[in-house]
């Protein structure tokens, strides 16, 4: 592989024919003799010439790049998503460029820009966590590029999207807490414009109704998902005059850090306080009790979005939104039965 | 943004003028007279005309790209580090393409070839597992294409790496463990071929040598760094007629797998046996014990790599291949200290 690959353009010099000559040549047209179409091949293979996807993608407005949005890289959630996404791309020959938004609306804005500006062929991506306006995807949605939003979500009726159950989840989860007998159920919940928020507060609200349990303000406390966050809202919660005996996560890191402080207070886990996550990290299986979880398909997120995407790519006609849906279990472990 | 942005050909069209002249136009060339100057100028705002960076960079041969290659995309070390990578190249104007090699050394090369096909303006990575033949880089060498390894580093004289002081912080490990009284110290080593494995073994025989004791060929195993190859080698290390009473992982997903199959067999961290991983990943302080490891600063890692990849681009004469060795230190936690 050369810095500076062999063009078209040398071989045709090299042979003293014209670049269309060597362009049909190289692909069997009929118009070129046998005799021409084999002294260009046998060139092509000896300088190994190889076409130039980015300028022949440019013709035809095509760079096979997909832009990836994530709120960042390091999460193993979405690190893992991105794994999908690209074993996908890899398949189809597609590239994936990333670009984190670091949670700000501002940098997605600018991610977003970027990644257009680079003549992306369209975008997979999840929301940031300040990202209320969804204006920016206007001109993508208008002009009908490919575009894919996973876990959280906006504009569910025109763009395709793969979220899991949310709602089902969370709802399991309160009446699995119940079952093992624990009644104070207390939710710390993600930041309160995400989908996923939402739909996992419903769902908590569900279990408890479902188990005849009366939904109190005081248990339901929102953190940014960031490790201080999530323990500030554990104190908060263990603060209580009444504190609660078991706690739901919105996902594995906010339970890992709810763990950290439970156990810094002296408290026991799950005999004084049951505690369940969101995600089913490889860690949940290594902490100490191990983390009772919700398994979290996030490799098959990744892979469904790059299908969505590629369904838009080879569609022509203007389809309705789809949205996947996938199916997640509870894993049950040690921060949930008592020993 | 527009899914077919407006061309230069456009502006040029509807202005009646030619191409050449609505280029030189916005770009304030002298030659071309104010007033058609300020219509080319208005209708491109008008009309939002960008230019296309890929065609420009088609043109210089610069596409603005960097190709980076890892082992694999999920774990936290390599999401860190490219993490660092982007976050330099997208303040420096530059794009990341990442592609996994899954540790096999023909994905690897495949991985090589594709971003090559991509015209990307160089590579940063990290060789996988297997790699253990390196003339896949020898036209990118020879062509003086910019090359940047780190962590899993080869051709240091010819190439610019990134590494740790891994043999310093791995004796550091061994006379750690010797200060705290422990004797029969093993080490779960990565795969022999990796200069990360041959540096951190180094290290550990340094370590034993300086405290006065003898290596013993039963107290290093290797494994491939995945959970069950990390378990296994764990159980043949506690099978031993005289087991180790502290272990040092390779890595912390290494130290993890170790730290769930001692306490699965009934022995208590760190009484029976100590334990001590490298990387330092946040999960380090939730499992319990806590473990003791090595502060790799990954993102930091990503960051240098990025900044040599730079120099490399803007550097027109050839310079002395450059190694980074970026200092680690030890933080100490329950998995070594008695209780």
């Amino acid at each position: 592989m050369r810095k500076h690959p062999i063009s078209l353009k040398t071989l045709a010099q090299a042979l003293n024919v014209s670049m269309s000559t060597v362009s049909r040549a190289l692909k069997n047209h009929p118009d070129i003799g046998p005799e021409i179409t084999k002294k260009v091949q046998q060139l092509a293979q000896e300088l190994q010439y190889s076409p130039n996807p980015l300028a022949m993608g440019l013709l035809k407005n095509k760079t096979r790049i997909i832009g990836v949005i994530v709120p960042d890289l390091v999460t193993y959630f979405f690190s893992s998503i991105i794994s999908g996404i690209e074993s996908v791309a890899e398949e189809n020959g597609y590239y994936i460029v990333i670009r984190s938004s670091y949670e700000s609306y501002e940098k997605e804005k600018e991610c977003l820009e970027n990644l257009l500006k680079l003549r992306v062929e369209g975008i997979i991506m999840c929301l940031s966590q300040e990202t209320t306006d969804y204006t920016h995807f206007d001109h993508l949605i208008e002009e009908d590029m490919p575009l894919v939003f996973f876990d959280r979500v906006c504009r569910t009726t025109e763009v395709d999207t793969v979220v899991v159950d949310n709602q089902v989840a969370a709802c399991h989860i309160t009446e699995h807490f119940v079952e093992r007998g624990y009644r104070r159920i207390a939710h710390i919940a993600g930041p309160a414009q995400l989908n996923i928020t939402r739909e996992r507060i419903q769902g908590y609200k569900d279990g408890l109704a479902n188990t005849g349990l009366h939904f109190q303000d005081a248990l339901l406390v929102h953190c940014d998902m960031s490790i201080d966050s999530a323990t500030a809202a554990t104190r908060q919660l263990l603060a209580l005059p009444q504190p609660p005996n078991a706690i739901f996560g919105v996902n594995d890191t906010t339970a890992f850090a709810a763990m950290k402080e439970i156990k810094r207070q002296g408290l026991r886990i799950p005999t004084d306080v049951a505690l369940v996550g969101f995600s089913d990290e490889f860690h949940a299986t290594v902490v100490e009790p191990t983390l009772t979880s919700i398994m979290h398909p996030s490799f098959e997120i990744g892979q469904e979005a790059a299908h969505l995407f590629l369904k838009q790519m080879h569609t022509k006609i203007k389809m309705p939104a789809q949205q996947v849906i996938l199916q997640t279990h509870l894993v049950i472990r040690d921060s949930t039965i008592a020993t």
